[in-house]
């Protein structure tokens, strides 16, 4: 008896002691491990945001360098202006219709209010309870793209467009139309509820994409620059600065590693190496292609192609930098190069004027890349990804685009107008509407 | 006896058991995952030098940008060679008077040695003994901070300072006035034991102001560029190259995710996190300030003003990124981004020729943002913070950095002079200090 | 009896116990432990992939501002095409060069397949087991040095090398010759061999060095540009855009924080953080001594050479940050930004013309960084380095490149040729070869 009550003593000694042991190690170990990984995969989003800020600097270098000398100004004004409202608007609309509390129309239509939240719930959404990131993280990181879809408008629509209508136009753009087609795919609405998901990683449709449908509806009623489709065909507008758009591009390629690379979401080091490679092998897959495509139809080496197969690439490969495999990945963005090319100089055949070929660079290509990687050729035979799903959102998001850019475009035209007089075009809208020329002595 | 004895050996065992698995386990582990978390820390404070570092680049682009084409080289020159001086004098004798050991008058005045260590303490010094960060993190990302004073003080005093005494003039503002003022805050000084001392999260006052005010003071001695205030008015002097400034302002606001986010001093998620959102809301507030009020009263939407908006209102809340409410920052950007406008053309009635407004957007704006964050409307009854204590901070600093500024430029003005004959400013400092223009054929 | 079989229960329970405690928590903790610590050091691997890819809009930046503005097309056409090339050809051939496994000349020779890998050795490849960092980011990372040995060539040939002979030139350097070298220091080749290692960090030699020597080759068979070196002796032709060419040198001192922090190949902290310092205080240091030899001895304050003196400390410290010791590390920047200002006057008087100064920056600095660190002074009497091995070293790798580099200009030369005609030089290489000028209305 006195052993065995010893033996049961013992006993508990022993879970005690290696509870105590486990208490003290083994449970708030694993979170204490949580925590520091919490911190990394924090960390990288938080950067990502700051790469992906910095692309906004890229688009603005690309626009105002491919523009024109006399209207630089204005396109670097309309820049620093969607950078402002597009974070603003985020926060107060954008950010919650991305995650879903009331729909207005289940899986289609919701308005979220300001980004925020009460005393009860700040603490757990800093922690892991809320994602493997903070909930300002999370804010600060989508916020960077938001206004992205308003800059790819504005390259098209430069050099006559009123500066009054498109801060209107883009505001309402970014406040309300892109937090909508993103709930669809970000959201938990239609394109996520599809039996095989719509699949778009880092947002070559919603975002990109978007963007380029939302430019082809403003050009179609912006009508193209003045002296461009002459009786005598095609008379080019020069880009005013080669090595400002050059610096853009690069800073464009920079910044896309934060966009896909802090797409995962997390630091996880096998996805974001892998993000990474296919984001940059896309990237000079898609130069190569355009540089020898535009050579072999121009004949000439031409640095603006080179530039956009750049950017054509890294579109080509937004959608599925995880799904398209690493060979495969150099050749998608090669495609995306060669495509940009045509698909140039088919907007031009249409008389369609876009200074920047921002309908291209993201819409065209960006249908492309969304609907390669379900191709068994290039994702490896991935299976759970479906071509009729892409085909759907890229339909579903593309219409939805142009479908608003045209009706919002079409009210601002028929009421203040949205095209600069043509004493204004001809002056330059740096002179004409900001008073100041962007190079002066 | 016996069993006593057994049990005593068995409780021995049982504790050595338990301590054996706490000591495997539990207490190396808390130090395995403290120095992981250490890693974390520390590379964020080396990837936040050089985001700061970049700063450089976007005040020398917005610098240059703002001048006219005839002085560019000159500003680019004093921009390689404030970032080159200032970095080794901080090597030498600022990041030691930062960390007090000897004071020379006890809380006011310290000049440190050379930063470095003996080899006893360098082991420490690199591990979580020193703090959540290295020696050397802790001195890089701080030197980068250390050569900014000067580089606001140079775009106040471009287009007509004197090479020769600029150079000698920013080295013993860096050297010495800098750490002073910042071992007051910083360091163990008397900001920081005032019974809530002062508060200043990453250098509104002890950088920013600082810089400002000391500009201030130059520009008085050193008087308006030829032509400006004329008899029948101001006479703008236009920018040289707008897309430059644009640049500078772009990469100084990407930059700034270093130097406030950094100034967490970890990468504690919840912290940077909302440094980041308070620094990027309270920019763009500042950007639509500008833009609103630039528009209502100069009638035009002015690029500059714009630009330097984003800037104001980084200057808004480096103060407090932390204090300041996620909403509120907004509101404070905004503030300083109309402040920054109504500033500028106050210091032009008093014919203050600042030809970046440096003044304006790091002097002014940085008393703004330092008192605004003791308001408890924008920082949500914080009270660990106090508006004399800020108030003391921001007089304190900016009448030293008034002063010193005042002092030494006079004596060069009365030694070596301080500014470029007629015949130089209307050569251009180019050709006439350099020998080489900035742009060729 | 029975108490000894008590005590082996109680013991082997004990034991169990422990061993539990320690399977629950100590072995997989220590593993949870190294696999966060695996997330940052991969983490910081990718981020200084995307810090050396900026370095190419460095180097495109600040050899397209130092030429003529009638080249600057071609210039920035040639970058665009080396970072695409660069990084395909590491792909189909680069990266397994640097990892033997056949060597077709032990030691000295082998030529890779393309990079990955079947599906049984992903996962591994994904893991802790591979290296502190995943095969895809260790790939990147390198991939974004491959380029860079063909663009230091390309700033010294610039102004009248022919587009396609550049570009096969380019490619077959990169592709085969680089890889080569390089697997001699980072495969195990001849110079890892040596019974003390050839010893360089970060590709002082490897690459830097190995780009100004081809280089060099390259600029002797291809003859100066026209109306440089005349009768009446040498008429400097003039950089066309010194603000480009200082966002050049700036972003390269950006991007080199990743050359030479990444290159710890962790994130360790003690070593990024002083990879971090000496870096940083070799190119200010490198600064001032260009700063104030070029004004001694040119007379004036030089731009250009301000901004080369940056660049010449940053390449001095890229063979050792890990080894020169801090304030070292200023004396050694310095005296390479001393160096490159006697070298670019040295290479004048030979009637070599380099446009950039890219053999003195890279090839004769890189020559002194690679033997500065062996020398007692810098290294602070660190014996595992060897003056021998270093000399051994950089005679190897510069002879080879300079040959390599002469035979296959040679070749080209006498084939399809590689210097444009008198007509094209004098029309600028822009609109002879790409048919558009740089700058326009």
């Amino acid at each position: 008896m006195k052993l065995k009550l010893l033996l049961t003593s013992i006993g508990t000694l022993l879970l005690a002691g290696a509870a105590n042991a486990q208490e003290a190690a083994a449970t708030p170990v694993a979170d204490q491990i949580a925590d520091v990984k919490f911190i990394i995969d924090n960390l990288w989003i938080l950067i990502s945001a700051a790469l992906v800020f910095i692309m906004h600097l890229g688009f603005s270098a690309l626009e105002s360098g491919l523009c024109q000398k006399k209207n630089v100004v204005n396109v670097l004004f309309k820049n620093v202006f969607i950078i402002s409202m597009g974070l603003v608007t985020y926060y107060l609309v954008g950010f919650n219709s991305h995650y879903p509390s009331d729909w207005i129309i289940d899986g289609w239509l919701e308005i979220g209010g300001p980004a925020g939240y009460d005393s009860a719930a700040a603490a757990a959404n800093e922690t892991r309870e809320y994602a493997d990131y903070t909930y300002w993280a999370d804010f600060i990181f989508q916020g960077m793209f938001a206004a992205t879809a308003a800059t790819i408008v504005s390259g098209a629509v430069a050099e006559r467009v009123k500066l009054g209508s498109f801060m209107i136009y883009s505001t309402i753009l970014v406040a309300f139309a892109y937090p909508i087609a993103g709930s669809w795919h970000w959201g938990t609405g239609y394109l996520n509820r599809m039996e095989i998901p719509f699949y778009d990683f880092a947002g070559s449709t919603v975002v990109h994409m978007f963007g380029g449908f939302a430019a082809l509806a403003a050009i179609i009623l912006l009508g193209a620059r003045k002296g461009k489709y002459t009786a005598a065909g095609l008379k080019p507008i020069l880009p005013h600065s080669l090595p400002l758009a050059a610096i853009g591009a690069f800073l464009l390629f920079f910044g896309w590693f934060g966009f896909n690379g802090g797409s995962v979401l997390s630091a996880d080091a096998a996805s974001v190496s892998l993000v990474f490679t296919t984001t940059a092998l896309a990237a000079v897959g898609g130069g190569l292609g355009s540089i020898l495509i535009s050579w072999a139809v121009l004949k000439k080496p031409d640095l603006s192609m080179a530039l956009n197969g750049l950017l054509a690439g890294l579109v080509s490969i937004t959608a599925g930098p995880d799904v398209i495999t690493v060979p495969m990945s150099i050749v998608v963005g090669f495609i995306g190069g060669i495509i940009v090319v045509f698909s140039v100089l088919f907007f031009d055949k249409l008389k369609l004027d876009d200074p920047v070929g921002a309908v291209s660079v993201h819409g065209i290509v960006g249908i492309w890349g969304t609907l390669a990687l379900a191709l068994p050729f290039f994702n490896g035979d991935n299976d759970s990804v479906s071509f009729g799903s892409q085909l759907t959102g890229v339909a579903l998001v593309g219409a939805f685009a142009f479908a608003f850019s045209f009706v919002l475009m079409l009210i601002l035209k028929v009421t203040i107008g949205i095209r600069v007089s043509e004493e204004e075009e001809d002056e330059g809208l740096d002179v004409a509407e900001h008073g100041v020329a962007a190079y002066n002595e």
